[in-house]
């Protein structure tokens, strides 16, 4: 029986930690399918990762029938081939070398909500960045767009991504030129969370006129892909990359598109996955703005600006642990955590600087850390200070919401 | 008893034609009462006209308690301060002298959906024009929005009135500058229906610079005022003005509207009615907009062009008919009207002005006598073609929608 403990049927029980065998296995077979490819994903669900790969490259097959549907002999053909000279150790020597790490289905940093995509969930996600991934996800939500947007799109999205993480939230896009670029750079410019999530290896740039923004994204917020290291963008990796950043996310805001765009495959997707979608209008007359239209004249809500987006996904600080689960306990927290933590005052607010000095971190260190204590209802953020919430898990204050 | 006969109480009787005196006395009450004023509506309702005005302008007065409140002693002492002296034939002169009428509930020409407005009813409605206002609101649609417009809404407003037009709906709007203007002129522009809901006179022109609009609009389409000739926009007649364009039209279009303003008015009155209320959207940037996003995020529906008003409100020829009753036999048609249906040949389109000239008649009366045809569901034009409708009454064609 597999490793790999996500099953769909009946309550989850909680994945077991993935080892380093089931980790290499997951490497490997991130090379061997394309992202979002079900057969894979559904051997994975039967048979595991460790004994699927080892068929894939032995003698013996997998199985010729997986979720009620037989595989082609060309398909299985095509897997056998690209499952020949793998050398899975050398692309997690190659992540690790630009800093990032390869977070597998069972690791304590795997987003849960992504087990919503079912067969479809990636293998792994390639990862660059100092946040945890899971506790970003959280409270993450998509902006995303047109490439071609108009100065008004960019425009919008700067102040959704801007607005946006000076609320608390990790805005997820797809570091594309256009909206996705300008959401990004909105979040960075408030010195907000912002987190990319890459058609192609996370220590590729693409496109290359973002080679800047894509560094720093990786440097101040958290690079995301199913391609391993070296990998390359195809149209439908573009396309298969939407359903991460749908399902990653608790809501997807479409700021321009066109009729029959990717954005709009990326609100749909969400839409089916249960997720808040939401768009922002534009005038009548322009095409980039129709796309967002015909989203608003079905379900999709329309927001025009971050404090709506706010009402309709939920407060951070409420929702996030009751949907996910309890809040970890204090003396669970990584050490640096704890001595930022420590360094707030039980009744006075502090602004970052001050907390990084008293903690003895960096200052990028200490905001990290602060967003993860945010995330994990320690400590709630107000304009430019930090203190620390009322029903802070370890401080004796009254439940918030009390009378 | 009264003899206006629209009461609210169970299935509503047919109203008794108005006579004479009726119309005598509901000319005067134009002028004791305010627009929408709902103490004299409920005394006409109770008491009826002729009794009503010779109470006011007599020794004995009216109940002092109405629609279960007590009338003030100021209040009613105003009534009869301003029910001293009246003239009503004068003003009914005065409104013949301009080519007018004055229509009263009982009216074949009165607009029955006016009833839902309940005792804020008009008293009656001085109009200009040649159309028979009962068939024209039939099928109208009302557009409406900010006086002071950007390009946009200005662009947008003309675009919905001529496309509107051109989909055989009568456009209404208020005559206003901006929004209201450009969608006037929109219809007008390709020959099409438009009605003007005035907050003075119809003899009058307000705004000044609307002068020749309003002339264009009495004689190419329609005009329409509670207030008796000569009488003088007020704040408040603007505000009560809004109510009839809501109550008069099957739906209402706000294209660009600040929070808080007159539009957003007529659109809640339009949705308490239960009419179709509708936005167009416009960037988020603009504060012109803001209130129509407003509108957006609650119930109102989205729309981007004139088709998409369309399918909201349903066709012409299939709804009208439904709601408000069988369409008239052809030898009920007024004697114009029967000429120009008569020059229409049973299985060929021909444009307005071969009908004019085979009807024997103008081009402009011709036109309108189509529109007439049309809402009656003897026509349908395509583009500058009419043709009979396969359904038209007195031919002998399929039933539309059939196989």
């Amino acid at each position: 029986m597999s490793a790999d403990c996500a099953t769909h049927a009946g309550p989850r029980p909680g994945p077991g930690p993935c080892t380093d065998r089931e980790r290499l296995a997951r490497a490997a077979l991130s090379r061997v399918a394309e992202p979002g490819d079900e057969v894979i994903g559904a051997w994975l669900r039967d048979i595991g990762p460790v004994p699927l790969i080892r068929l894939l490259t032995g003698a013996a097959e997998p199985p010729p029938v997986v979720a009620g549907k037989a595989v082609s002999a060309e398909r299985m053909a095509g897997y056998r081939i690209r499952a020949a000279g793998l050398d899975p150790a050398a692309d997690l020597a190659a992540v690790e070398a630009v800093g990032g790490r390869f977070v597998c289905p069972g690791d304590t940093e795997w987003p849960r909500q992504l087990d919503d995509l079912r067969d479809a969930r990636p293998i792994g996600l390639w990862v660059r960045g100092r946040p945890s991934l899971r506790k970003w996800a959280l409270r993450s939500v998509a902006v995303v767009g047109a490439r071609a947007c108009t100065d008004y799109g960019a425009h919008v999205a700067a102040a959704f991504g801007a607005g946006l993480a000076e609320a608390g939230w990790v805005v997820v896009s797809g570091a594309a030129y256009g909206v996705d670029g300008a959401a990004h750079r909105g979040a960075l410019a408030v010195d907000g969370a912002t987190l990319g999530v890459l058609a192609c290896g996370v220590d590729a740039a693409y496109p290359r006129g973002h080679t800047e923004l894509i560094a720093r994204i990786a440097e101040r917020g958290l690079l995301v892909a199913e391609l391993p290291p070296g990998g390359h963008p195809t149209r439908s990796r573009f396309v298969m990359r939407n359903r991460v950043i749908a399902a990653l996310t608790r809501g997807t805001v479409v700021v321009e598109a066109e009729y029959r765009s990717g954005s709009l495959g990326t609100a749909r997707r969400a839409q089916k996955l249960g997720r808040v979608v939401m768009g922002v209008p534009g005038p009548v007359t322009s095409g980039l703005s129709a796309g967002v239209h015909e989203l608003l004249r079905g379900e999709a809500a329309l927001v025009t600006d971050a404090a709506e987006v706010n009402e309709l996904i939920g407060r951070i600080g409420e929702l996030a642990p009751e949907r996910h689960g309890p809040v970890i306990a204090r003396d669970l927290l990584d050490p640096v955590s704890a001595k930022v933590l420590d360094a707030l005052p039980a009744s006075a607010s502090r602004n970052t600087r001050r907390l990084a000095r008293d903690a003895g971190t960096g200052h990028d260190e200490a905001l990290a850390k602060l967003y993860e204590l945010q995330s994990l209802g320690f400590v709630e953020r107000h304009g430019e200070r930090w203190q620390l919430t009322r029903n802070s898990p370890g401080s004796g204050g009254e439940p918030r919401g009390g009378p």
